[in-house]
């Protein structure tokens, strides 16, 4: 076999063997195919695309390219979700203790935030304390202990995917569905949990701009998971405009406490309910959806959701006291309410340009490894297809000083369109693939 | 400017600008792009394809990468052939002498063979002495003096397109008509000829398979030469046969000889007539096609074009003494004439599979840089549209041993089809663009 040929094959539309798939990413994991070659063949995925078995394919090799976690002793089931970014997107946070709380184990490794996403682990890190690398041992424990984890991703997991995914960036063949779902279901699978919730983000702030794009990716990723033995569930939710009220870091934490209070937005609380339902389901927590969300309902009324939520900060070393005392977190000293300039209907909140403001204030950053500032960030008032008076407040700035303040103000107002007709909010979620 | 960005914009199909694909091609060239950011351009390249504007632009890139020869000094007109690549193509050791005969310098450089193609320097090299690698001095001397060169590759022509070639071929990148295109013509750019004829083969013998693609690829050569300035001519020949009667080296300019002497093979000959009559009158040396012929027949009448082959050869260190004395030319030991196993019309003999049996008997090579044996070959009896009766001569062959002259022979009988109903015979020239 000669990797020439290979990418020849693939450049031509035909569809790859297990075996040519083997040859590849093995070569290329052990240096023996160079770069240039793995670059090539990525870019005649990205034009000609791959076939359902080529894709899981190439998720069972990158998945078995380094360590596969075996989770089977600590519980029958053990759930995982995965979100594939956006704008405002703090449900890991609110669901993971909501899940746990219902006696079904949550394992999950969770990103840091990159461009005009934010991460998990960023957002997390806003609570004094939480130590995000876990050793194997430590994330096993805690799990076993408490029900739930979340820290960051293990480098001995799907090497070869973290190898192609630094060749994708560099390359331009990041946005290819196939690549993106064997990419993220060979994480999941080297992680393994039984159960796998995908939430798919579709739109302005979003790496699926279309439906079309989002539901064809959320089917191959539960597709993938079901012929490698997973329970599989996906939602594709709406990312025009930002989920819930906050987008920052500490501003998200304090939503996220509030929602498992039952006091969080309307929107975001939905979106919990939704994801953490799926979660039951598909881990046999539940028998249907409706029992799920007056399960979930219950533990949130009961504060069994937020004492898992104590438990689970308090193991992974962050200050528990953050739920009875957010000032504990950090705060950016420049705070501004900011008003509508205008009465009208609100059309609509640009996810991206909110997004990419909060990376200007200092909460997101632009390149891996960059410094963030937690302190800082936006709390949102009405959202879309909400009335709104002029001078009314139409949201809050957290800043580091009032030249980014101002800068802010500016590019945020320019990010909502208004209408004088009543406007249709956008659908949360868009499909369900259960 | 981000060469990722460049990148993404081709991979979507879309036309990269002058200063785009300057800073790509000058970024490679220095080594500042590394070689996978240009091998994922290159298949997004494949895949999408480029305009005639940015083919054009690629191609006077990578021409001035390096030194580009000024030759108006030596005659107002001096003119350039070059092959895509075929099976007995020993075309241009009997139009240089022709063309130059007829008063019009011709300056080539030339390559070497490789897989199933044989190459004009390694026939050339068959004559005792020949020098294949001149200087830039000995070039232009031997240009102005003889009127006639046909020397190796100079290292200083477009290097840009020497280190893009060597990545396309390890990239699977190699088929890709505007990049064939660019690279072809940026070297005879840089070669400094006014007016250039192209000889684009098609079949089973040749690079390009098919009638539609030979065509493309030499519309848009000529296309590309003449937004360049350059005089331009483009003939499509038949490579599903081989070109004339023999393949290899010493027999090739045996061949070559014999139709300077007017006693060339029907097909072969009829080809150099038709490429150097577009030759002279791209170089004006002859006011249209049929004044051509008139005077080409003269020349090889008056023997004045042998001469000229004598002039050059010695010119360039070879024993001139071969055009009477073929056998101070290597010889293979084992000689065979094959004889026809059955009665009936010659429906094909696959050009492919001649030039492949040719490597094997030693006279190509499957490696850059491996050796070859010149004394080893083919000379073709009848050919396709031909009676043939069994026991006839088919071919002879010339080997090194008996067992691979018994694999050759076994190889060729099975190359021919055979046909009981009379056969009409291939074109020679498909199409030619004036």
């Amino acid at each position: 076999m000669r990797a020439v040929d290979i990418i020849a094959k693939k450049r031509d539309g035909h569809e790859l063997s297990r075996e040519e798939l083997e040859f590849f990413i093995h070569g290329f994991v052990r240096g023996d195919i160079p770069d240039y070659q793995a670059a090539a063949w990525l870019m005649a995925v990205f034009c000609r695309g791959m076939s359902h078995r080529e894709t899981v394919d190439l998720t069972l090799i990158m998945a078995h390219s380094g360590d596969v976690l075996d989770l089977s002793d600590i519980a029958p089931v053990v759930v995982d979700k995965h979100s594939t970014g956006g704008v405002g997107d703090k449900t890991t946070i609110a669901v993971a203790p909501m899940v746990a709380a219902a006696g079904l184990p949550i394992a999950k490794m969770s990103g840091r935030g990159l461009g005009f996403t934010g991460g998990t682990l960023d957002k997390l890190e806003s609570i004094p304390g939480y130590i995000v690398p876990l050793s194997r041992e430590q994330f096993m424990a805690q799990l076993r202990r408490v029900g739930v984890v979340v820290a960051g991703p293990s480098a001995d997991l799907a090497p070869a995917d973290a190898k192609l995914y630094a060749l994708r960036d560099v390359t331009a063949t990041i946005d290819s569905i196939p690549l993106i779902a064997s990419s993220i279901m060979s994480k999941k699978i080297a992680a393994g949990a039984h159960a796998i919730v995908l939430d798919v983000k579709v739109g302005r702030g979003a790496f699926m701009k279309t439906e079309e794009a989002a539901i064809e990716l959320a089917q191959t990723m539960v597709d993938i998971g079901r012929s490698l033995g997973r329970r599989m569930a996906a939602v594709v939710s709406d990312m025009n405009q930002p989920l819930g009220q906050a987008v920052g870091n500490t501003v998200e934490v304090v939503e996220a406490i509030n929602t498992l209070r039952g006091q969080g937005p309307a929107d975001f609380t939905e979106h919990c309910y939704t994801v953490a339902g799926q979660l039951l389901v598909a881990g046999q927590a539940a028998a249907d959806l409706e029992q799920a969300r007056q399960r979930l309902q219950q533990l949130i009324r009961s504060g069994a959701a937020l004492e898992k939520f104590v438990q689970w900060i308090e193991a992974q070393g962050g200050d528990p006291r953050v739920v009875d005392d957010f000032s504990i977190m950090p705060w950016a000293p420049v705070v501004e309410e900011v008003l509508a300039p205008q009465s009208g209907y609100i059309a609509g909140i640009d996810a991206l340009e909110v997004g990419l403001t909060a990376v200007e204030l200092g909460a997101g950053r632009e390149k891996k490894g960059e410094p963030i500032d937690h302190g800082v960030g936006i709390v949102f008032g009405p959202k879309v297809g909400d009335f709104v008076e002029r001078g009314q407040r139409l949201f809050t700035l957290y800043a580091r000083d009032a030249e980014s303040l101002a800068r802010a103000r500016q590019r945020l107002l320019a990010a909502y369109t208004w209408s004088e007709e009543p406007v249709e909010p956008p659908p949360l979620i868009h499909r369900v693939i259960g």
